[in-house]
């Protein structure tokens, strides 16, 4: 008998990929939408639309060493991340999720205990909005774990919201403080880098204690789906992203689709005192924590001046940091000291232009 | 300058992940599908539902050296073929396709010329049936090329057609001839070990003369949209399912969800002369291809006898192959010499159970 009965390893293949089918389905269906009315086991799903509702999808390639590094991530805390990626994305346009369809490619040296915990926290994750995981495929992998999501959802043709609509004048707003989740990624990677400098030692200890609000953003980011409904309930909304690649590539994208410029005030955008704390011991600003950090996953959206105050009882967390103007498009951030930086390029990470710092 | 100045190497590098977007929406726009209402360009897609129809969902992912081997697979191939494959899933449940969502992971050897063959060919497929590629994503892979496609159609409710209605009595139907996929990937993978053979000599030549058929059949298959659409047109079907996996395993997966048992006649499987033929070049049976093959992407469904004779005037390559009975869920082929096969287990290829010969 081993030390603990409790703790088991499986390998997929005493499963096969029909056996790990039959799990997915078994775990999905904890939760149901009943606009699902034919979910995993067919050639396809068959959903039910919403009469005069529309159809809004998005979908999200996530692979292992470019997205996400599993020496410092649990499966459930992917799991997790991956459905709040996608749901953000729902959220972005002021939709509903509905069902989610993963696939997942599978490296031979992934327990089906690792692939259960992923599969679980997205069932769960996604549960907690009312939507099912409606089916997938999956398949080996050569290297590493690749995990791709499709989620679709409704959304009522006046509550759309989409990247074009910014007008001159508009409030620029934010639903959250930004910067944290790279805050919180730069203490993940400082402490890898400490137990990789002592050769890997067994007793290594890393140290995360006081960092808990960075670490839990960026492993556990919390899609901002219930609170965009009811920002575009009370108010028209003219225009709404939500912050993945960092506040100026995502204002960026705002004001290249509604062909208009945006001011940010840097005494405006919230940062929280412990992205300030880290960031001041890495010897970084926390301001560019905030500019071009990414995966944020709060809203940004920009709505008229005179609904500004009807957000008040909506969030206190609400945030407006600037102002849509007239002009090409691009982003100024005015600083405090009275400079202001322009950008009219995307200066965050991107995958083919630059390796990230992961 | 270069020898052929129409002939380019561009990195991808070069242009970006928000480039390479941009030149996937100039691509896209080729195609429109009037319910398409938003596509590539925001946080997600939208889609205006047909009234009374219901929506169809299916996804599919495809990893270099799992599913293809791009040392004989063009990218063309491969776009036209993943499309196919997607398409094929989508006829299966009777519907037609609206809009897909191609994720691409891609590895820094890939040029910027191969992509815009992969979704070219991808575009152009999707867009003979009417449907457009409406959003995606992009990320670099650490090794290889990976495709994820989702894929959204529609049906009438009275339409649908599921795994889980085969009744006693049915006729097993199936819309061409079967193995000739494999045929087609036994020639291609016979040269390629030759080309290893001579030491990958650059005086090598593959000998593909005479084999066109089954590489036709390999390379580039028929999605069987608008056949599946003029049968439901005509009668009820109980069950279909398209056959990816091999005719055992596909029929087995009807038999699994209706709870009947299936006898196919060896002797009225179609296989085409020239499946036979690299069969017995091969020192294999031309049956076992047609029986566990896979790739054939023909539609494989069961309906009443009385039926049968309006399939007459749709095509005539349809041909009935057996018969759905009472009985726990198996698949048996009666041999021509008076033998039977039983089958209760899939016996095809499964990713996680055993290594794939390609």
């Amino acid at each position: 008998m081993s030390p603990n009965s409790d703790i088991k390893y499986t390998p997929i293949s005493s499963i096969g990929e029909f056996g790990l089918i039959d799990l997915f389905r078994d775990t999905a269906v904890k939760y149901s939408n009943s606009q699902v009315e034919h979910s995993i086991g067919d050639d396809a799903a068959i959903i039910k639309p919403s009469e005069g509702r529309r159809t809004v999808v998005t979908t999200d390639i996530q692979i292992q060493g470019i997205h996400f590094d599993l020496s410092y991530t649990s499966m459930k805390h992917l799991g997790h991340k991956c459905a709040a990626a996608n749901l953000s994305d729902i959220a972005a346009m002021s939709a509903l999720p509905i069902a989610a369809f993963i696939s997942l490619g599978i490296h031979s040296n992934v327990s089906l205990e690792m692939i259960q915990d992923l599969f679980g926290a997205m069932t769960d994750e996604f549960g907690r909005f009312g939507c099912v995981i409606a089916g997938g495929d999956t398949s080996g992998s050569p290297v590493g774990l690749v995990v791709n999501i499709t989620l679709i959802g409704e959304v009522e043709p006046e509550r759309e919201v989409l990247r074009g609509g910014a007008k001159s004048g508009d409030v620029i707003c934010v639903t959250g403080d930004l910067g944290r989740s790279h805050a919180g990624l730069k203490i993940l990677q400082r402490e890898k880098n400490r137990f990789v400098q002592t050769g890997q030692s067994a007793e290594f200890s890393a140290d995360f204690s006081g960092y808990d609000d960075a670490l839990m953003k960026h492993l556990l980011p919390e899609a901002r789906v219930t609170l965009s409904r009811s920002i575009t309930e009370k108010m028209k909304v003219h225009s709404m992203i939500d912050i993945s690649d960092g506040l100026v590539s995502d204002l960026l994208h705002i004001c290249k689709s509604s062909g208009v410029c945006a001011t940010v005030e840097e005494g405006l955008i919230p940062i929280d005192p412990i992205t300030r704390r880290i960031a001041d011991e890495s010897d970084e600003k926390a301001l560019d924590y905030a500019l071009i950090g990414g995966e944020d996953y709060e809203i940004l959206f920009t709505i008229s001046e005179s609904d500004f105050p009807k957000l008040y009882s909506i969030d206190g967390n609400i945030r407006a940091i600037g102002r849509i103007e007239k002009g090409d498009p691009g982003v100024r951030v005015a600083r405090t000291d009275g400079s202001a930086q322009e950008f009219d390029k995307y200066p965050s990470y991107q995958h083919f232009s630059k390796p990230r710092g992961v």
